[in-house]
């Protein structure tokens, strides 16, 4: 099976961030599966995505998108490449109850930011994680073998859900190169994303906080603000 | 006096991002005093960079660069916006020792980052400070009514001692609305470089860890990283 065959799930993948991410992947032919704690959710969300690519390419023929909607574990257990965009007060529940579904050899591509409004403050500001980030919890919480990722937080989930080019980077942070050097290869299929190595999973506690301060900035500003890296040689965006 | 002719003291100012900024703004017409531990070392460093323009514009007319160079106290009492480039570890004693020369009205602009490297570490890693952030820490020790502002963090110092344009965004963040908007202002006249209102001083604490963040990406992709923030109305940048 070729690398772009294999299915990616999107775990927590009926919010905003999930299904943009999962509606630029089906486009770009990537197999995908919508998990959801509520299969019929999933399947909703995964059939509204495939109704949206089709309008736009109702011209063209030939284009099968797969897309298909499940509940989180067995969206989990019918894919190895798996994305997390759930709020950060669902991220620990959520991987203990998916711990028996993740295999070794999976990837596990953490999107989380422990933004304060999970506990009732701004989403301007984070929480500390006592891992120095949620994605270092959520390496904790994963069982040996299963490599995390860290990426994808500093995207605007209503440009992800347009049609345009998006105008961002994403920085893609890992322990496990491999995994990483995959991760930055579904980033660039995002039209106008360039993806950079950030280097270990340490660095995550970064880009977590990143996405305060553009959360911030589209409060102050209206916008739907993202990042550009200047200033790097070409190799470096890959 | 109009705001564009009261002189700018750098403190600390004899170091590469230092002299990088005092370079942009005595291009731009600034008045300048590079302040030093040594007055000598400030002096030979404003010579430095009044070399450096007068070679770039020979050919003009009636250009008269105005830098000059002090001991950091007597350039903090001959200025009323004081801009602080030291490394973290001097940060705190320098502003102990600037304390009798800061007077009330006076703007401080911080670009201090807490780098694990001032403490043996690595520069890609911050140090957790008290505060929030070494803007915060300076905030707390400055006199009543002096304004800390937070910014130029994020602008390589090498780009900066350079003559072309910079591809960077400069976010301004403090608690007084009328010193950001004299900094964002000092910002723009640096060419290429975009001013950002950033909200609350509180937020520096994210400036100051995307610089060790960009220093990560500087050591593994060789470069000269900076930020522009994407996806804002053009209001946004002032």
């Amino acid at each position: 099976m070729s690398e772009a065959s294999r299915p990616i799930a999107v775990l927590g993948g009926t919010g905003p961030a999930g299904m943009g991410i999962a509606l630029r992947w089906a486009r770009a032919g990537e197999t995908i599966i919508i998990g959801s704690r509520d299969a019929q959710r999933a399947q909703d969300a995964a059939d509204k995505i495939a109704d949206q690519i089709a309008n736009q390419v109702k011209e063209k023929t030939g284009n099968h998108t797969r897309i298909s909607g499940m509940e989180n574990s067995a969206a989990c257990a019918a894919a190895d490449i798996l994305v997390l965009t759930v709020p950060f007060e669902g991220q620990g529940a959520l991987l203990k109850q998916l711990k028996p579904a993740l295999r070794p050899g999976s990837i596990l591509i953490d999107a989380t930011v422990a933004l304060a409004a999970g506990v009732g403050g701004r989403a301007s500001r984070t929480l500390g994680v006592w891992q120095g980030s949620a994605a270092q919890q959520a390496a904790e919480l994963v069982p040996k073998g299963v490599s995390v990722v860290a990426a994808f937080h500093n995207l605007s989930a209503d440009l992800l859900n347009g049609d345009e080019d998006l105008d961002c980077d994403v920085i893609v942070c890992s322990d496990d190169a491999s995994a990483a050097h995959l991760t930055r290869s579904l980033a660039a299929k995002i039209p106008g994303v360039r993806a950079i190595d950030g280097g270990k999973l340490e660095n995550a506690r970064i880009l977590e906080q990143i996405t305060a301060l553009l959360i911030g900035l589209n409060i102050r500003h209206k916008g739907h603000g993202g990042i550009r890296i200047t200033g790097l040689p070409p190799q470096a965006y890959d």
